[in-house]
């Protein structure tokens, strides 16, 4: 116990929490996400599991735990995973024991997921769980970032916009809506929704004792 | 609108949050409530109806709303209270429809009320109501800052942790625990609580209609 000024004296030992973000493409979530894991070194990325190959410069562990179809199969046979899709005949999936062993450890644990991989951790772990969705502030905004971009033809931002229009029909399903006008000011807002939720009781099993311990029976 | 870049340029309105903050006595509600009333002009103090008489030095309408016990018995009756008790004759209560004003107005109201009140609050309003149990760091610390006010006689502080004792007893029953070592500190992390719960989806009525303006159907 330290009685720096600085630093609480009481520390109660906390489970983390699962912290999804998601968004429209473009409408800023790959920024917001890199700015909290730079700040906050509580949060940690989950890494995948992936039956794809490997690409060149990903590194196995970091990117993505790179797993053969047999190995995945059998762990989604045994309920190993916090949720799992397949794409284009690649499967990819969260597994649970990392994720697990970082809550334990009190570590909040960071997902890239979309609307269905979040239903599914939703339906898997509600209580650890807690979702923002990130919309634009128009729709105008988000076709102007990603023209912005200037990576795209016309014809690919125009499905880009009909693929945002039908990701932003999921924001109804999230704990937290934030409309990103300014980067800075939404990173701030993720920072204070991890900071409240981290109050939460049910987030203290160690409350419990600690009230015990004040000679408050229950 | 705006484009003044320090206000945002999408208003949604928003339905407020009831805030309950409890404490045992000595914990710091007080001095942590005063705190935030100053410092966030969006939350305004809940007026409870009462018919015990009124003291020199009250207002009536602003310490409390005084009535007589026939009005105070036909509105129980009525279903107009959020929460209401009985305690030493008098009948103390907090009507419905002022509150409904302010939250319909996007303000937030916060309750001076007791375990008892949070629950029949959380019975009556479960969806509005954020409630904050607020915890001393440790026993000892609590009877320290009861003797350091220097207004009770040792028998009196020891009738007091007793009954700060017994009022603790109800912590599991609240959304947030602070445990209240710096009054600066807690009042921060009841602002990041507010802010945070300010961001709730749920406490956006017009979102629909924002995000159907986007072109995204449900």
């Amino acid at each position: 116990m330290s009685n720096d000024k600085n630093s609480p004296v009481v520390t109660i030992p906390r489970r983390g929490l699962m912290l999804v973000l998601s968004s429209p493409s473009g409408a800023g979530k790959s920024t917001i996400s890199r700015a909290l894991l730079e700040r906050d070194t509580d949060v940690i990325m989950s890494v995948s599991m992936t039956t794809r190959p490997m690409r060149p410069g990903e590194v196995d562990g970091k990117d993505y735990v790179f797993a053969d179809q047999k190995t995945f199969d059998d762990m989604v046979v045994g309920g190993e995973f916090l949720e799992h899709a397949t794409v284009f005949e690649n499967s990819y999936g969260t597994p649970k024991a990392p994720v697990e062993k970082l809550l334990r450890e009190g570590r909040d644990v960071l997902f890239d997921v979309d609307w269905q991989g979040t239903q599914e951790l939703a339906q898997n772990a509600a209580k650890d769980l807690v979702s923002i969705f990130i919309l634009p502030p128009s729709i105008e905004e988000l076709e102007r970032r990603l023209i912005g971009r200037g990576q795209d033809s016309d014809e690919v931002i125009q499905k880009r916009m009909a693929k945002a229009t039908s990701e932003m029909s999921h924001w109804s399903d999230y704990d937290y809506i934030i409309i990103n006008e300014e980067v800075d000011e939404s990173v701030a807002r993720v920072e204070e929704i991890l900071t409240a939720e981290r109050l939460k009781r049910t987030r203290y099993p160690g409350m419990v004792d600690f009230v015990r311990g004040m000679g408050v029976s229950q």
